[in-house]
């Protein structure tokens, strides 16, 4: 198991982006420096998607000029094509990162185009990356389950992974998007993908909808798994099965890991306060269970 | 890991006992049955504590005589003294089960004694057990962490699981009380008690106050230990933080070890179905995220 877990805190968009609740731009601003002041060193800030596909976060640029960037700590935010990525450079960004699926019936139902033709669309902009020596990070979904294919193929997985991390990509971040995935297959797959991409580039990302998203994580703990994806107050949800719960909280994460004594440089406490606040903004319980058990107990 | 795994539903006792609502003698017994129709081999059908005590299993007697006893599943009672044993065996029990801690501040807040007096309070109730034939299955609470001593000697715990084992029991559950253990601690205090009892003489019992619970259940599932108790729909609560989660829920724990390959014998639906009853009979959503992903997919 590894000694240091790196979090990237992806609340701010992954989280708010499946919010039914609005969150005001001063909210956001205020959520994400609060999150880099518990110690936090990866927040995904927000999207440069269109405003029509995503209106939760048609305020980027607002809220990405409005933040205090705390040095040290990274702020990448979603880029779906090079439109997007010319507004989120104007807005002063150093990092992005670009999303598929590694199933096609979700990359035809999500973005009308197959696995490769995903890719070939971000080719130009993983380019532009290099060459303004802007980090890009990979996210593939869908790796243990697809909402609409069911089954996804380990070896596609495995060929998505590579290829983003072949055309530029300094992290892959292997999600599964639905949280159907329990230990033994996180981990089958988490190794599959460590035979082709070196797994100190590899980050795993789990939902937490039917429960498991602890124990998978721990299986690909021991696998060697040192970058964890993860969301405050368990926001998000499940937008393939509304109602049902969606990211992990990153307080639960962050209880396993100094638990099992990996250092994660995380104040839990003023994470677990912050979770609680953005609830309240929310209008809702928070869905972390430390964060529930730390205010009662 | 184990092949198959024995689950033993505390839904009805332990998870019933620690609920605000309260449910009828009909709504109890129509749970038991639902339970044994999914599969399930042992169910803790109730408590045979003073009405006093614990005012929701005042009607031990009615319940226990009320259920459809299904040939091959054990109906285990909880039982504290010798006076809650005779009232079992009147009502027709084969089997009891006797509770104490591994905390000594426990036992004294809880019952008064210290953890040698609990355990020569039960003496006498094992001596007329063993005459009877009747198998004995003993708890050891508060394993990985104490509501009023905090650290629990891992000592303490293979010291009373052993004793407990050696008076007779023949199945000893280590229950993480108050949901504050980690994989490690978990891991490290199953093997610590393996070490002077047989595994297959041990179960593991965790709560979900800190979302743990599948995670820390993984790791003692990479120890060997192949049985685990559970509570349909969560039920239960903590009692040492009103709000916060209690018990694993059973579909949660059935949904994983499925996934790890692991039989069961329980009919995963026909669970989630009932503990969606159960949660519309207590006027709450279940506790249980895999019901919850069941309910709405």
């Amino acid at each position: 198991m590894p000694r240091h877990v790196r979090i990237v805190e992806v609340g701010p968009r992954d989280g708010l982006q499946n919010e039914k609740a609005m969150v005001s731009t001063a909210d956001k601003i205020e959520l994400i420096d609060r999150l880099s002041a518990t110690g936090l060193q990866s927040i995904e800030a927000t999207s440069f998607v269109s405003p029509r596909w995503v209106p939760q976060l048609a305020d980027a640029t607002e809220v990405f000029t409005g933040i205090t960037r705390r040095p040290g700590v990274h702020y990448p935010v979603l880029v779906p094509n090079e439109k997007g990525y010319e507004r989120a450079r104007e807005a002063g960004v150093e990092e992005i990162a670009v999303f598929t699926a590694a199933s096609e019936a979700f990359n035809q139902r999500n973005i009308n185009a197959s696995i490769d033709e995903s890719l070939q669309r971000f080719a130009p902009v993983l380019e532009r990356a290099r060459g303004d020596g802007v980090r890009v990070r990979g996210y593939v979904s869908t790796v243990l389950g697809c909402p609409y294919q069911g089954e996804v193929p380990l070896a596609d997985v495995v060929r998505v992974a590579r290829q983003l991390h072949g055309m530029g990509c300094y992290e892959i971040s292997l999600g599964d998007t639905i949280g159907v995935g329990t230990p033994g297959k996180a981990r089958a797959m988490l190794q599959a993908v460590a035979g082709e991409v070196p797994l100190n580039a590899l980050a795993v990302h789990f939902h937490d909808t039917y429960g498991q998203a602890l124990a998978n994580l721990l299986a690909c703990l021991e696998v060697g798994v040192s970058v964890v994806d993860a969301s405050v107050a368990g926001t998000g949800g499940c937008p393939y099965a509304t109602g049902a719960s969606g990211n992990v909280a990153t307080e639960d994460v962050v209880y396993m890991l100094h638990g099992l004594g990996i250092e994660t440089g995380v104040d839990l406490a003023r994470l677990a306060d912050t979770g609680r606040w953005l609830a309240g903004r929310l209008g809702r319980e928070t869905g972390s269970r430390v964060g529930r058990a730390l205010a009662v107990s």
